[in-house]
């Protein structure tokens, strides 16, 4: 007899086969029991009707719980009814283990009693759904440089020195030294580029932050190009071919799991370039305009990213921010020494920055001015000034959170759910 | 003028182009300057003959210094002769920054001051090699895996207890907590096994190892796949299945860089499916044979793997260790109760482990016995002992050390230049 999953039941028709996996859920009509199996990579519906299989098996099959493990045998029937459209009709039923108690109900839980099962939690459909969404991300995103000839590079994790200041920074005792945990990789992609022209790191970052413990994570995962001969321009191009290949990689291979989710596929459907392209001067203007207030020079919060993203339906980028709201390390735009040459792509929906990225400044001395105003520990950054004492070229990069990506393609509420094994302030278990 | 990259020349053949780069290294003889410009793509030559082009031009092309970034004009020339194919007759030279002093000579430097300067190390033509192939092997990876149904995920770096003593982790101050860093993420990998059936995780691990400075990293990559429904002979089948793609991939897109590393290719040609299996008693035996010395009972040194990964042309799987060398969390083998289902994967030509394997333990009284055997805090792993509540199941998995390969891929011989920015030691600049 055939062993087979769920996923590939289709090529099996009429044939009897074997299906190892997990009970998911049963409903019991007297003498039909309809057992939910989950395999790993689908649900299928397995039917038994009394007398069609033997009194033990049947009895078997009103005892098994949530979450048992199990192989079953049974035939392959094609059902339009049947969600994924395939039930088996079962003849066999043997359990390797009989769970007792499984803690996770199909009812809803409170968020802590669940996090703290997120090693069982991920087990039910949706979360199911969500890991399967981030995959075809990470995978579009990888895809997306690869197929552009970028060089990945792989930044370190251990830093010796604070790129913008220690107060968000995880300290690791690094046997008679200190180390920090990097919040970004962007510096080192910057000496990359120079050997490779256009790079990108993808890896986790880390932040200490105490504070919006809701909408942020401690451990995240960053994608973050360098192209060398790049300026703003072009990596506003970069940026927007690069989300929509996103969004178009996940409508053609995660459509089921968006369909799970409940989410409203015509949205994404909508994005599609150009993104509109407006300078924070014309972003402040709209955002008071629709009612939030805000001051020219500040810094969005999550209410003017709301504001803003909600009158668009695409991302929008906005570019030349206030300098002194923005790192250290960026170009000012040659026609108004207050602005820096930044551009931030904030998501539609109200799902806040998808992008923060900026052409680089690549002249020394003035790049030397920059670390002295921002009060920046020279000598950490010694190997930075490098890149423009040898063969200086203008440049420029973006960063993308993965986990907040996510959470827009997914159209969920919490950004905790879109990571295996969220790290909070208060969460580091399991 | 049609700008382009180096790798693109054989596209534009008699044709006049702009490349934009970097000064590698140049020769004059009297009238004509060779001047070696890469371009993150490729290296190519640019030949400048006095009178084919202003006098101002050449005399700049004689005071030009390596490493300064510049812009060329010149036409497309195929010379068999020249390296890549393809030459430029030079028109036109503008520099855009010119560099002084450049530390890193074209001559041998000590492994300090090329560790000092591996923001600018990362240029030479080696080096830009090495991490070609990196890249390589990590596409490899993730197709691999992903063609066959696999689902990332990504394990948590931050972790609560520590798997196998604290003696190697790194302790992250958490808050008002503490943390470890991971240094592998298959105990999470098996919770989501239990989610997903096929999972696989990648990426960074770290271990803060004192002694063995030369071989080893304190942060390093790891790819670890974790399969339900696996016994000891289908991880086998799958880890040889995987290293011979990863070798085939890399020979298939990789092969100049191999070359200009001067790695010996009909090495790597040799590995095919499928690769000896021996039991660890076997290979003790072999290793006496081979004249180096070692009692059974004891887990192999570098000398041992190597006699024994030299005795074949590809990598061997050395399988049923004695228990008390592996994990807590290995199955025992049903025929002697001494022996661990675990395997190593030994590379050829003295290279190591690649992979270490197993099957593991899914009996919860067992594990739960093994744990209190291993001193282990049992409250650390209730969660890793829920899978064994509820629907436990055959299941195993390997990791596979990225550096380590790309090492053996490559051909050479230290650990640290297969990195972007080794961490060691003594290591955390740049």
């Amino acid at each position: 007899m055939t062993e087979t999953t769920v996923n590939k039941l289709r090529e099996h028709v009429g044939e009897e086969v074997v299906v190892k996996g997990w009970l998911y859920n049963k409903r019991s009509k007297g003498k039909i029991h309809f057992l939910l199996i989950r395999d790993g990579t689908g649900i299928v519906q397995g039917v038994m009707v009394k007398g069609g299989l033997p009194d033990e098996t049947f009895q078997l099959g009103g005892r098994v719980t949530q979450e048992s493990s199990l192989v079953v045998t049974g035939t392959v029937r094609k059902d339009d009814r049947a969600p994924g459209g395939y039930e088996l009709e079962l003849r066999g039923l043997e359990i390797i283990q009989m769970a007792k108690d499984y803690p996770i109900a199909l009812q809803s839980h409170g968020p802590d009693f669940l996090l703290d099962h997120r090693h069982l939690w991920l087990r039910s459909r949706n979360q199911h759904a969500i890991m399967r969404v981030r995959h075809a991300a990470v995978k579009a995103i990888r895809d997306f440089f690869d197929e552009r000839d970028f060089v990945l590079i792989d930044t370190p994790i251990f830093t010796p020195a604070a790129c913008e200041g220690t107060s968000t920074l995880f300290e690791v005792k690094y046997f008679d030294d200190k180390a920090y945990l990097a919040q970004s990789g962007q510096l080192y992609g910057e000496a990359a580029a120079m050997a490779h022209r256009k790079i990108y790191c993808f890896g986790p970052t880390f932040r200490a932050e105490k504070s919006k413990t809701r909408r942020h994570l401690t451990e995240f995962w960053m994608v973050e190009p360098e192209v060398a001969f790049l300026d703003l321009d072009g990596v506003m191009d970069l940026a927007e071919e690069f989300v929509e290949y996103i969004v178009q990689f996940v409508l053609k291979t995660r459509r089921v799991e968006l369909e799970t989710l409940g989410r409203d596929i015509s949205k994404l459907e909508a994005v599609g370039r150009p993104f509109p392209r407006i300078t924070y001067t014309e972003a402040v203007e709209k955002i008071n305009a629709a009612g939030v207030e805000m001051e020219w020079g500040n810094d969005f919060g999550a209410p003017q990213e709301t504001a803003l993203g909600r009158r668009y339906d695409r991302p929008v980028m906005v570019h030349r921010w206030p300098a002194r709201t923005k790192a250290f390390y960026m170009k000012r735009d040659s026609q108004d020494e207050r602005l820096a040459l930044g551009v931030d792509m904030i998501a539609p929906e109200g799902y806040g920055e998808l992008i923060g990225g900026a052409q680089r400044e690549d002249d020394l001395e003035t790049l030397e001015k920059r670390i002295a105003e921002y009060n920046l520990p020279r000598e950490a950054f010694e190997w930075y000034l490098d890149l423009r004492r040898y063969g200086t070229v203008p440049h420029g990069g973006f960063g993308l959170g993965l986990e907040r990506t996510v959470t827009w393609l997914c159209g969920i509420e919490h950004l905790r759910e879109t990571i295996p094994f969220p790290r909070m302030l208060y969460r580091l278990y399991p």
